[in-house]
């Protein structure tokens, strides 16, 4: 298998070094600050033998997993012989237009280099560049050894052979990629996950639903068909005839709600405060470690399931 | 248990039938097209024993499941005796404000009147009723004996009492009710679903994502916490101190994307052209029922799942 760069190891590098060690590559791990590193191998280790307990490293031990990550002393160590180099560092634009001025000098000219950024246009970084063919976005929801969705996100000048090679790499590695034609704020998933909390922070701020409703809606409703077909496939198999029976059928209603909700609701305004009273009153602020642990037990139990279903069911 | 009066036989019916049987009810069901009832009554023997293979009828076997649901051959007498009946007649105005008028003079002064529809508000159909105070909707997502989550609306003149006898008969019967303080186009989940989709379209309106990018994007990424979480929780658990803290770091993000989304895709437009023959090239028109039931059968894993890992790790 091909050797992968992680640059930054911060929970998304190092989730990203899971993902990719797990399907057989080698991981070169390298941080700036070098004694993050030690860190984040640690927590590793502690994640894929989690894994294992679940069932979800592909048969493989955990010991062989992690031993395909390794910690890089320097940069081109890490990139020495890279196919693929996942950027992790903090979304500010000058960061990422420095680290990529840095990954472009230094890497082999058939290296893609691609970040994870969710909050930038590659176009924005990488303009600059003489290999700005070669780079993209890979955005994930993490951890992405769970959630198999990636977003690849090329630039104008993107070539179309990188983002193949890196929708290949990433279907290999057991994700499930979006490739998006162009580049467009909030790709394709926080622009949904935005439309659904605009809805959610207007229902709680007029005062229709508490932010308990709001997820008993989601959690124990509308997610269930969506957690395995999608939102279009819903619609597809909810009326007789399929979707454009649907469209037909219900858009009214919808074109209705649509035009009752082209107000924006300020999320650190007031309603901030009932939101957040709400919510430390089902969980204390310091119970919040405790919780997103049982929330990656959760993800982990359900990956499980889909896996298995999937085999049993399809897909 | 109490009798709980079913009047209408289709598809939210029939289903509406399990859930109160296998909660213990007494289950009365009626149909203005009497011939139907027997159709509902194969189908319903058929599920429940599919529930049973899933082990989602609580321990109890298939027959003392179904046996609690009879056939009324007069409306008089399904509504005898009956503590709530739920309504399930086709989507029309007129058809409701008749139904609820019939059911208003027949059934005792103390039974519930409850409608499932999706699509009026309940002071349209009840205004003119002496008993409007036991009048209100109760919205579920088909089906409810497997999809727990049902919206409990309320008109204006719906009593505090009825909403939360009603509140406490969904939830003993294993349901997630969402209590609404009043009345709103779409409810809660409608509006959410509809905020959502809204954005899918556009996406693939605007040739930024294809139909299975949409659906790749929420079932393989978003959908899985939002699953056992939903959305609030979500991000109450992704920001380092909580929702407060993810609103302040993400929140610019999010209304840019708002200010690019206030224009509305028609859905039947050309758009639909390209999201019909996408979703027919993956599942076939005359595919559709082999599916459906595929849907049916993955709904089901999926409940008995999250009833264990509910029980192994918690809520």
């Amino acid at each position: 298998m091909a050797k992968v760069a992680i640059v930054g190891s911060g929970f998304i590098g190092r989730a990203w070094a899971i993902s990719f060690a797990r399907a057989g590559h080698d991981v070169s791990l390298w941080d700036q600050a070098g004694s993050a590193v030690g860190g984040a191998l640690a927590y590793i280790a502690e994640v894929v033998t989690e894994l294992e307990k679940h069932d979800l490293t592909n048969g493989q031990t955990a010991g062989l997993v992690t031993s395909r990550i390794t910690e890089a002393q320097r940069l081109e160590d890490a990139l020495d012989g890279a196919v693929h180099v996942q950027e992790n560092t903090p979304e500010k634009l000058d960061t990422k237009i420095a680290v990529f001025t840095t990954l472009d000098r230094l890497a082999g000219p058939d290296t893609v280099l691609s970040s994870s950024t969710s909050a930038l246009l590659p176009s924005h970084f990488t303009e600059h560049l003489a290999g700005r063919h070669r780079c993209l976005v890979a955005h994930p929801i993490n951890p992405p050894y769970l959630i198999p969705a990636v977003e690849i996100v090329p630039a104008p000048w993107t070539s179309a052979e990188v983002v193949e090679n890196t929708r290949i790499l990433l279907s290999g590695a057991g994700q499930a990629p979006i490739v998006m034609q162009r580049e467009l704020d909030g790709f394709i998933m926080n622009r949904m996950q935005g439309a659904l909390l605009e809805e959610a922070f207007r229902l709680v701020a007029d005062g229709y639903a508490s932010v308990e409703d709001v997820d008993i809606g989601i959690r124990e409703g509308l997610s269930l068909r969506w957690s395995f077909m999608g939102p279009f496939e819903t619609i597809d198999l909810n009326a007789p005839a399929g979707i454009r029976d649907y469209a037909a059928r219900y858009q009214s209603i919808y074109e209705n709600i649509f035009n009752q909700t082209r107000y924006r609701t300020d999320w650190s305004g007031p309603v901030m405060d009932r939101i957040e009273a709400e919510r430390r009153e089902r969980l204390a602020a310091d119970e919040l470690p405790t919780r997103q642990k049982w929330r990656d037990s959760r993800l982990m139990a359900l990956t499980a399931h889909k896996r298995k279903t999937d085999k049993e069911y399809g897909k």
